[in-house]
């Protein structure tokens, strides 16, 4: 079900109030974030000021950043603060994070002395850190407790969030001992203490662990929330699955740039600028393009031979072509295996067998290919010869160094990612040159 | 905290049942299929028996697809019946659809009733699926209830499953009418009826949805659990955010595997085979050999230009790999855009003069830089010009290749993805060349 914009456009224009206010007993929130950009400033405010405050919130919340800084702008001063104070405040910390200083300062002075205090110390940590990602409305109850009481106190405290999951129970000194799900709580005796039921095996990140890090936490136990507890043991927050998938999918992103050798942050299509997006995309191009005056200098330093039979230029391309695919290949297998936690350092020699056989295999096929085009176009088999052994080692060696790279790029402690695409084929450029004239070279030696 | 390999062995040696168990107070036992590989089957087997039925069952929920299946032969019949009666449905049917027909026969005929049929029904849906992905163990309860009539209900079901968030209110034809979150059922005064906290916002999917689709209903209304409903509106599961998190990791290794011309199934880099992954590796890699002689063929046909003038074919590599470089970064930037829903096929126009623009900047820096190499280098102002001109040609046109064959292909209802870095770079490679000998000779045709 979807907010239909014909119709909302028509009951804001109408003004009506309830009408509107019933929307969202059926529609999520989240859906008019999709229709917002079809929205004029007047429709947007009076939309936010006519449904209930917890629906504005929502909506809100569900908005990219730059749509969120402009409304906040033109809504009156009331409705800024009632948003502020009831935003989620991890959502809350990342609005105010991507203003400048000033704005930020205003906007924290308009909040309620609490929600100001929470979110100036969600400030305090990396934007990419596991306490960037927390929020601080988390249910938590005492280990000196009973069922019955820790019911009580939910039910007390339970208007102050969201919703939850797990109930966090933390000792008088904050310190962590463990976890009760709604489920166990509801389904046990109101008299045990909660200490009978409580799950101790209790999964935690630190506030300053990396989002990346986070991620594959989430990935690999399962559960939909897991708290921040900082060296002491004291808890801090939590991060919830959703926040996750998000980070996910922006790691992916993320990694997916740098491989096609783009720099710097990674921000939606449509609102990025086309200068900042050239910016991005012109560091590595340009540096790659001096890298590949050297494949340049590979061809002038031998162009006696490629005067002596100009028909070897014909094979320059689907040579340096061939190898810098199959290197692209095993550097994204690698890459990927290694972000997803697939292959480790330690498998250094395995992945380095692994690749110099497929590239073997890889390497006879094509370099059979190549010769056969050489004998049947060229009606030549010296070049056959030539050209079918330049592309079996280029892609051996395109294979093996797409694999083999991007680990020592993480022992040296370089993001794999950097070892991309383009750098690939640029170095295999150069390298797939030398070899090519290299076998020429020794054949022609040889007859 | 971590499970520590010796310290388990050690346990397992000496017979120390209780401690065994536990062990499994504190750690999860996810933990255990990270050391799996480093245990003998005698040492497995003994874990799997002496542990709670419950951690067993975690544990091999944990093991990857090819682990299962090797335990399972070797652990008497008994333990196999209580592990799969226990399994979460879902990673039940994963399982069984990952072995032969004959063994999956076997072991359904091992389950009890219910689940037999439980997972019979799951299988039925396509592995990739909203229906092979959910579970259905959820728990629900009916509109015309009063809240402590549904916990009295759900103290009864609760131990059936693992944990829960929502409960879903169905009426009795099963047809959903909306949820409740835990958090309101114990919040809400016990005698009222359950219809006056239900959400009626129900964000479903269709038991057939793709996967992809299902991920991107989860990224966009962040819940922990989303329903699978047929098109009679009754409920047939539910998918929760665990599940999905995998999903949308696999989904982006999927399409960077695409992205590098890989064909076929993403399987883990260590259990693969060799020849596996050659296979999945060669078809495009001899397709884009064979399309390579392409660009060999502009060359042979250009042959007498560049025997006049051979320092032009000093300047093919860098030619062709800075067209490729620009292209790459630009399709990657579409196709991850598209995936994740940053921009749609109607921002096509949108697209293409973003890119042409970004294209023509980028072409401007390049090809300014490369006139000046054949300037400094090869002091000949004419071959200045003619590199100049084709490296700004190729690299705006590849920019805008690499931005709208992504679209089209989608537009097509071919997966943008398949429009490769190893595809737009081998396309771009024999454009270049055509580019290239094209300004060259009217460039020489001016003089």
């Amino acid at each position: 079900m979807r907010v239909i914009l014909p119709e909302l456009k028509e009951l804001i224009a109408g003004r009506e109030e309830k009408l509107i206010r019933d929307l969202f007993r059926f529609f999520d929130p989240v859906d008019v974030a999709e229709i917002w950009d079809d929205l004029s400033d007047d429709e947007r405010v009076y939309l936010l000021k006519t449904v209930d405050i917890g629906d504005s919130v929502d909506i809100i919340e569900s908005l990219k950043t730059g749509q969120q800084k402009e409304i906040l702008t033109i809504l009156p001063k009331d409705n800024v603060k009632a948003i502020l104070d009831r935003m989620e405040p991890d959502d809350r910390a990342d609005l105010l994070f991507a203003l400048p200083e000033v704005e930020r300062k205003k906007y924290l002075e308009l909040m309620a002395t609490e929600e100001e205090a929470e979110t100036e110390e969600l400030l305090h940590y990396p934007e990419d850190s596991a306490g960037g990602l927390m929020t601080t409305d988390y249910a938590y109850a005492y280990d000196d407790m009973r069922v019955s009481e820790v019911l009580k106190h939910l039910r007390k405290v339970a208007r102050d969030f969201d919703d939850f999951h797990y109930i966090f129970i933390v000792d008088r000194d904050n310190k962590i001992k463990g976890q009760v799900s709604l489920k166990d709580l509801i389904t046990a005796g109101p008299r045990r203490p909660i200490s009978d039921i409580i799950d101790q095996r209790v999964v935690s990140v630190l506030p300053l662990a990396d989002k990346e890090e986070v991620a594959r936490v989430f990935a690999k136990y399962d559960r939909p929330s897991i708290p921040v507890v900082d060296r002491l043991g004291r808890l801090k927050g939590i991060i919830t699955s959703d926040d996750v998938i998000d980070v996910i999918s922006e790691e992916a992103t993320e990694d997916m740039h740098r491989f096609a050798a783009m720099t710097g942050e990674t921000g939606d299509y449509i609102e990025t600028g086309t200068l900042t997006m050239a910016r991005r995309r012109i560091t590595w191009l340009l540096l790659l393009t001096f890298a590949g005056f050297l494949s340049g200098y590979v061809i002038e330093s031998h162009s006696s031979i490629l005067k002596y039979i100009i028909a070897l230029s014909f094979f320059i391309p689907v040579l340096t072509g061939s190898g810098g695919n199959a290197g692209m290949q095993s550097a994204t297998m690698v890459i990927r295996a290694l972000a997803t936690g697939g292959i480790s350092l330690g498998d250094f020699f395995r992945i380095l067998r692994k690749e110099v056989l497929i590239g073997g295999v890889c390497g006879v096929i094509l370099g059979v290919a190549t010769a056969l085009r050489a004998l049947l176009v060229q009606k030549n088999p010296i070049l056959g010869l030539i050209v079918g052994l330049a592309m079996f080692l280029a892609v051996t060696l395109a294979t093996t160094l797409g694999g083999v790279i991007p680990i020592l790029f993480k022992k040296l402690g370089i993001d794999p990612a950097l070892a991309s695409g383009p750098l690939i084929t640029t170095i295999m450029d150069a390298l797939t040159l030398l070899i090519y004239f290299g076998v020429a070279i020794t054949i022609f030696s040889l007859i």
